[in-house]
Parts: structure tokens; C-alpha cells; sequence
């Protein structure tokens, strides 16, 4: 039994935390040093994810040697020229003004993985991405607690998961879910970059909400 | 800018919440109808989740028609018959005593989506899986917020995402994330049903946190 009952105080600071969460890039981290406490309670949060069956499918390479770090922005830049390429006229020359990793300025990396059970997992049988859906809940859970601590967090997504897999000698059944850069911020925006740039609107909630089914197209 | 800075308070209340979120399901939840308010703010927190390439890609589908979720129920079922059969023995008659779905019960359920843009996404380039992982960030921050707010919620993830799509009217392109049932609650746990039954053990963090490459197996 727990019945722990929340109060309108916990729910201001939890949506405080969650409005003030931003994506951080390069030119916004500082290089002071994270404290490894502060790290364990980030990595902490990543634990009390909810994951399917229990299962707990998560697993985290902290990557700091700048050697490795080298190597995956190497990666980055490969696929920010393809990624880039997506894109046309102003739109191109727009992407190509965004910075859009912080691998080496900020002071700690982590590499987050999937890593499958050799045993039948309970709740994972019609829908086999559960796995990689717990592991993305703990990595939301240490986005919102690096926030609270004052810490920023970038999730790079433009990379080849390959290539990052092969460079952490993670095993063969190991999937990488999220490259994470962390690092104390000069700044914490009050709004997406993309946002805030009008790359993208943002959308309307009545939009996104429908009673019992999709509306018909008719 | 922003710079909100959050203190000791903040970072108790947010952990306070994550520690005591649980998954519930149908032997917890009350009728109790939840005020529509309640759930605006919940799928508020889904849209302060962060999105690849700000695209928000989530749809939700509010399921309350008894028809509907009586079918939604039957997939549960014949699914669930599936999953069993993965367990032997003991293992199998523990998996028969557990409630794992609270369709019916639960006052409100939400089907959540992704719908993939028509247009190219800045940083889905080389992972396509990043749109779906953003819909997964959303689903995390409503369990939170609904935990906050003391609604409990579950997510099922035993039965045919097919079905539902079907079911829902949901158009071609889009997928299945997540069927949430959502409702007031008899009690929270202190811990996992799954780890109070000695389903799953809890693992240990320092085995799941590697320093610049996975251990090799020598």
C-alpha cells in the first residue's frame, strides 16, 4: 500500500519542469564538469520507468573519451549532409545554420540501449517495440530530472546507430535507442529552437483529439 | 530566455511522482468518472513532450463507446491467450492470476498514435524510428502528469494494434503507439505488481552502466 496523495504544489513543479524542458545543442553547453552524483540521480530516474513485463531492457554507455566522441560526430557530420539534402532552397540554407548536437562540448555522453530478454518478456508478444518503448520512457524520466537539476540534455538522433554500436562494442542484439549529450547550459530558452525559428508551428491540441474514432474523410 | 532555475523542492516533488507511478489496472480502478478538465491537463503534458524536428506526430483517440471497447477487450483476450502459452508451468499459472488490462473498468481510454508528416523531418533521417520515440516521450509525460493529478493509469500493450487501428477508424499511415486506460484508483502501490509477486527481480544500476564501451566478454 502507498496512497501517497499529490497536491497542487507537486503538479505546478512537475508541469514547471516539464514547460522548461528544452533540446540543448552545442553552443549552449558549458564545460563544468557534471558531478557524478548528479549523474547517478539522472540515471537513477531512467530506473523508475515504467518497462514492459518489468523488464528493465536498459542499458547505458557513458561516453566521455573524446577519441570515441570524435568518432561519432564524425558520424553526425555524414548524416547532417544527408539529412541537409532533405531539404530544399530557403529551407536548406535555413538547416544549415542550425546547430544540431553538442557531442563535444558537452562534458558527458550517454548512449542509451535496448537490450532484448533471452526469455519470453510478459506484455512484449503482439507488440514486439515494447522493449525499445521502455527504454524511451527512461530516457524521457532523465530528460524531465536533468532538467530539475539544472542540467540540459540533447537528444542526437542524426547519427548512424551502426556506427555507435560498433565503435561501444555493444553485443550483436543490442539496439542504441538514444545519443545523449549533457552538460550545465548557458541558457535554458523558453521555447523549441524550432520553435522559435518557425521551422515548424506549433500544433493545436483540438487537432490531435478524437472521441472514439478518426474523423472521416467525407 | 527563460532561465528558470529549479531547486531541492522541485527535484523532490518530480522524483516523488516518478517513484510512485504505477501501471494499473483493472482490479484498482474506480467508475469514478474523470472531470474533463482533468484530462485536458493530461494530454497537455503529451504536447510538452519533445518531438523530432518539432513535429509532434501524436494523435489521441479518446475511447469511452462500451461497443468499442468491448471489442478492444476481445483482442486483449485472444492475445493474452497467446502470451500465456509463451509461459510453462508455474510460470503459467502465476500468469493466469494476474489482471492485466483495465478496458472495460476504466472510466476513460486513450488510444495513442503516430502519424507520420507527408514532408521530410529534420533529424529522422538516418532513424526512423524517432517519430514513434516522440509519441513514447508524450505517453511518459501523461502517465507522470497523471500520476500527479492522482489518476492512475495502464498501459496495455497485449493485444493487435491492427485491430484497434481498424476498430478506431485510424488512417493507413498511421501506428499504434500506445492504449492507455485511464481512471481513478482503490490504491497506488508502493511498488510494481510484477516485482511484489517475484515476476521480475529489480536489477541493479552499476550492471546496467558501462564507461565508454560495453565490458568484453573475455
Amino acid at each position: 500500500m502507498d496512497n501517497q496523495s499529490f497536491n497542487a504544489d507537486h503538479q505546478q513543479a512537475l508541469f514547471d519542469i516539464m514547460r522548461h524542458r528544452r533540446d540543448v545543442r552545442g553552443n549552449n553547453f558549458t564545460s563544468t564538469p557534471i558531478p557524478q552524483d548528479v549523474i547517478n540521480t539522472i540515471l537513477e530516474a531512467a530506473t523508475l520507468a515504467p518497462s514492459v513485463g518489468f523488464s528493465q531492457p536498459w542499458e547505458f554507455v557513458m561516453v566521455t573519451d573524446p577519441h570515441i566522441k570524435t568518432q561519432i560526430r564524425d558520424s553526425f557530420n555524414k548524416a547532417n549532409a544527408q539529412g541537409q539534402a532533405q531539404f530544399l532552397d530557403a529551407k536548406q540554407e535555413q538547416y544549415k545554420q542550425l546547430k544540431l548536437e553538442g557531442i563535444m562540448e558537452a562534458p558527458v555522453n550517454i548512449a542509451v540501449f535496448y537490450k532484448p530478454s533471452s526469455k519470453p518478456v510478459l506484455g512484449q508478444n503482439t507488440m514486439k517495440e515494447m522493449g525499445e518503448y521502455s527504454v524511451v520512457c527512461a530516457i524521457q524520466n532523465m530528460w524531465l530530472s536533468a532538467r530539475s537539476l539544472n542540467v540540459g540534455m540533447g537528444w542526437v538522433s542524426i547519427l548512424c546507430p551502426h556506427t555507435v554500436k560498433r565503435l561501444l562494442k555493444a553485443p550483436e542484439e543490442c539496439k542504441l535507442v538514444g545519443y545523449l549529450c549533457l552538460g550545465y547550459v548557458k541558457t535554458f530558452y523558453d521555447s523549441p529552437e524550432l520553435e522559435r525559428l518557425r521551422w515548424e508551428k506549433r500544433k493545436h491540441l483540438e487537432q490531435a483529439v478524437h472521441t472514439n474514432a478518426f474523423p472521416t474523410a467525407d
